[in-house]
């Protein structure tokens, strides 16, 4: 039987890419990040969903990156913004998925797995550059030379199976699955029961994919004053 | 003033390597990992190192890297080799220094440096895949392509000072540059004072540097009974 590691965030793009990972016959290791993040209750709905699509086993990792701030998720002292922006917007965590691809290689090793799902997707995204081909790439690139097994001949591969999809593509391919998109928390600034300010480039982007393949949206809003 | 991020562990590489970047001029932001290392010691150390050597600033960051095993320095059920091994011994940390590396390129991105250094070493080192030259570029490659300031069109470098020295040219350039190895902890299992055992891997390599130059060892070891 083949085996993964699945990046899990909690999100919609990642549920997504764990029930195609399992569809495609892996055996999954969901892993998660808690990486200091505004929106905690993302973490609470990585494990429900692993649950429910069947990763034979999720694990979290905490890593403080909010010594280094420099984003609105991971620094509190920069607001999450509720406009679309131009460029890079200041939700941009430096070099995450570099560091969430990198604890996930280190237990892919560990597991003696070389396959490894994330959910990063360039088409209705927000800019963010490690959600690029070319990124996803040189990753793979990076595996086969930093590690134990790569020096061993093996050779890993990184799944970005969103990567050219568009959210409305992504919720169809989802919805096909089986994937409780009532479960996935997206919102920027969920708060702790997970419901969503409605406001966020993640929400915005998530909202869109609804609408675009027509399906009512399960996302559980904030109420507003 | 040009600036660089110098990854700092508190052992005799990452403290030569602090000298190296400061005697070409760069104002340094030295980084430690806490991540779940059986030598806590060491980040004490790297503590101290950062500030006799002139480091501007030091950050420690927390990874729970034990949550995912799989090596005798963050598994306390895998014993440390006390005899030379063949092959990547099990002090081999999966995907460490790509771990540590990505939460380096994070900081540079936020203090909008592009200067990274870091103390591999592939001469008199352990066999660990991740010390290279060819891990390195493949690092260089993923950080332009990984980042704002990649995308924007500057260009990282990751500087390996050490890459290519015996342990006794380390020490001897270390020495130039007035390194105090006396605070510096190198032993996988040192003590709570920063003790040495004198017998893994680690030990060998230090007691070896400091021979082949003919100096004398400072190195503060635990007494055997």
């Amino acid at each position: 039987m083949k085996k993964a590691v699945v990046l899990l965030s909690g999100g919609l793009d990642s549920a997504t890419t764990l029930a195609i990972a399992r569809d495609q016959g892996y055996i999954c290791y969901a892993l998660s990040v808690d990486y200091g993040q505004r929106h905690k209750s993302e973490l609470d709905a990585a494990s429900q969903i692993a649950s429910t699509l069947g990763a034979t086993e999720h694990r979290s990792v905490s890593i403080a990156l909010d010594v280094i701030g420099g984003s609105a998720l991971t620094d509190e002292n920069i607001a999450v913004p509720e406009q679309p922006d131009q460029g890079i917007p200041v939700t941009y965590v430096p070099a995450r998925n570099t560091v969430f691809l990198s604890i996930a290689l280190g237990w892919a090793e560990v597991l003696g797995v070389t396959d490894i799902f994330v959910g990063v997707n360039a088409v209705d995204y927000s800019g963010y550059p490690d959600c690029r081909p070319e990124f996803v790439a040189a990753f793979e690139a990076l595996a086969n030379l930093a590690t134990k097994a790569g020096v061993e001949g093996e050779r890993f591969r990184i799944h970005a199976p969103l990567i050219q999809m568009t959210k409305g593509q992504i919720v169809t391919e989802g919805m096909r699955l089986g994937v409780d998109y009532s479960l996935t928390v997206s919102c920027y600034q969920a708060d702790e029961q997970g419901r969503a300010c409605g406001l966020c480039d993640a929400c915005r982007l998530r909202a869109q994919g609804f609408k675009e393949m027509g399906a009512p949206d399960p996302t559980r809003y904030q109420e507003t004053g």
